[in-house]
């Protein structure tokens, strides 16, 4: 794998598709064939390993494309917010984790509700005593018992107990004891591997992760808890480094599509790249080509967590005949993106189809995308944009 | 003003609001008397220099908040995309700028149909021969006469013709010669203020600007081409300077609000601040408090046309009692942000108000918000939210 990734190591010929329809622009074009290709490796990674698969559904927000992914094999999907989570179940997902930690118990209603209506799993975290205290008082409220995952930091610095703390057993043994609650196992997110600078970076936060939980997981069943599930999620991870023994499930989200951060990562390829914004050149000047993505198309995110990345994307020209070069997005404006041409002949007018630093982040900006197969294109829904409560 | 706005330097008393309802975070407020008396001060400013006020509706996207605008005193509005302003068309606004390039006609065809049936004024702009080509040929098919300004570079580097060359002459003869287009007067945003580092910097800046648009004005005049108008705008010239003489119209959009941005470059005080995002703490680590508002929250914009900033906010606690403290949301997960709280007691479940830098990147990321006065609180539209074609 190529760590060392650059702009002028690629060939443009692998980000692929040359000529979409005439059409207002910007818009988001998301390539079925890669997309469907990803699903399957994924699936097959975690079939290899004999683990489950949990897509995290924060990356696409698309019922459909959750329902392409649960085809595909995966045992339910995760989720990041509560108002997201409900689109799924409210949509026949029948089985949700919910990887956020509920500290105001109110906030769950609705998703409770749509649950039992729907008859949909919900899987829990819990990172301390208050979020305890909210899913205790949710459950007796709603007469339900959730399963409740506890939430372990393994580097990221975010949200979870220390793996090694005597504060982690007590949580553990807090939600084993607690009426409607039930203790369902570890669950952490790697996400301090996307400032990886190597794949022997990524094999050691794997190894990490799983050596911490599994010590943490046998901690807890000395303690006559049953430890079912070990949940590990980050695409770099899952897609960069083995899947180390002693886990039970992944729960990778961005690879459904792949970006740039990836590309930076080392663990795709040009063409795995499934999601790209096509945009037009509106002008010209000395030093850059002005696109019509800026930050309201892009979003302004250099890459998951703050662990790095620069510039907003890479840019190929989507014209019939050969395209000549990949362009760094070096600038934005909220709705002009500003490319370097470096004496291209690019004119006014141009398609340049840009690959975003991180697709989260981007199809988050719109309410529909393009879906281009074989089959032809057509509209997607990216249902659970805007939820964030 | 003070140029070295620092966060120590800053009272949070001076931010002022500090009890939301209990609620579904996060949520966006928008303090009403504070931004009334933005507008008002703006208004009092233009009318002052004797210039018009076109503002730049890009920062709230909202149709009540563009006639609170008008009410107030304003000609008309600026937007950005076509599907933008025909947001605001559709809603009634009478007269409107679209400061964007055209450079495919039938981008804009929904937009003159619109315009006819409301009898609405559009001014279009130009910097090149293909938008000149575009608007004529959507003229010509709309049996419309387009005014357009002409765009000039004052020194973002963006968009727009050089003011002391040769090309823009000629773009004006071309523009005031093209049957259905009138040449309407120049236009230009100095968006490099936004790096100003001192009021100096500001006044140079727009002074320069003023100064490159009266020259060229002259010299297009004596063409015998009449230059009626010479329209500027960026907030931080049009509050943190002088309003220069020649200019016939300021086109400021983010002055409504301010943000963190505005702090940093000192053109605007803590209590100026009318447009913040009420969040909750989730999880307290060693370091950080957690809050559940991140990139798909904030925006990952750490200031408008990738000029500087750092961070992607100012947090104050809204509990009851003193506020001790201003803290700066250091790292945005999606859904997550990072916040040194530096030993204080922040417990999870506290209420963080952020200030987020760029107010007109995160108010893209909601359909609805809250405007809070005296008169209670109620839901606010952002009606062209997710318009960027």
């Amino acid at each position: 794998m190529n760590l060392a990734g650059n702009i002028g190591a690629y060939d443009p010929v692998d980000f692929g598709r040359r000529a979409p329809a005439a059409a207002d622009t910007p818009f988001v074009e998301i390539d079925h064939e890669r997309m469907s290709r990803n699903i399957a490796r994924m699936r097959d990674r975690a079939a290899a390993a004999g683990v489950g698969l949990r897509p995290h559904i924060k990356t696409h927000k698309s019922v459909e494309l959750a329902r392409e992914q649960i085809k595909a094999g995966a045992a339910g999907v995760t989720a990041s917010k509560p108002s997201e989570a409900l689109v799924f179940v409210n949509a026949g997902i029948r089985s949700i984790t919910l990887a956020y930690p509920i500290v105001r118990s109110e906030s769950i209603d609705r998703l409770l509700e749509a649950a039992a209506a729907h008859d949909a799993e919900l899987l829990m975290i819990a990172a301390d005593e208050t979020s305890v205290v909210a899913l205790a008082d949710a459950a007796l409220r709603h007469r339900a018992v959730l399963p409740v995952l506890m939430k372990v930091d393994v580097g990221l610095g975010r949200i979870g107990v220390s793996p090694e703390s005597g504060a982690a057993l007590c949580l553990a043994d807090r939600i084993a004891s607690e009426r409607g609650l039930s203790f369902a196992g570890l669950l952490s997110h790697a996400g301090h591997s996307y400032a990886a600078k190597s794949s022997q970076d990524l094999e050691r936060i794997a190894l990490q992760e799983a050596n911490d939980l599994g010590a943490l997981g046998d901690r807890i069943r000395a303690r006559g808890i049953d430890v079912s599930r070990i949940s590990v999620g980050a695409t770099p991870t899952c897609v960069g480094a083995r899947l180390p023994p002693g886990i039970t499930e992944i729960r990778p989200g961005n690879y459904v599509f792949f970006d740039v951060t990836a590309l930076r990562l080392g663990i795709c390829e040009p063409d795995d790249l499934a999601f790209s914004v096509v945009s037009r050149v509106v002008f010209r000047n000395e030093r850059y080509v002005i696109v019509d993505a800026g930050s309201k198309t892009l979003s302004a995110d250099h890459g998951p967590h703050s662990t790095g990345g620069s510039g907003f994307g890479l840019a190929i020209s989507v014209e019939p005949g050969p395209a000549s070069h990949v362009w760094k997005v070096d600038r934005l404006s909220e709705e002009h993106g500003f490319v370097p041409h470096e004496g291209a002949p690019l004119a006014v007018g141009t398609l340049l189809r840009i690959f975003p630093n991180h697709a989260c982040a981007t199809i988050a900006q719109f309410d529909h995308v393009q879906l281009s197969g074989s089959e032809g294109t057509r509209v997607l829904s990216v249902d659970a944009r805007g939820c964030v409560t």
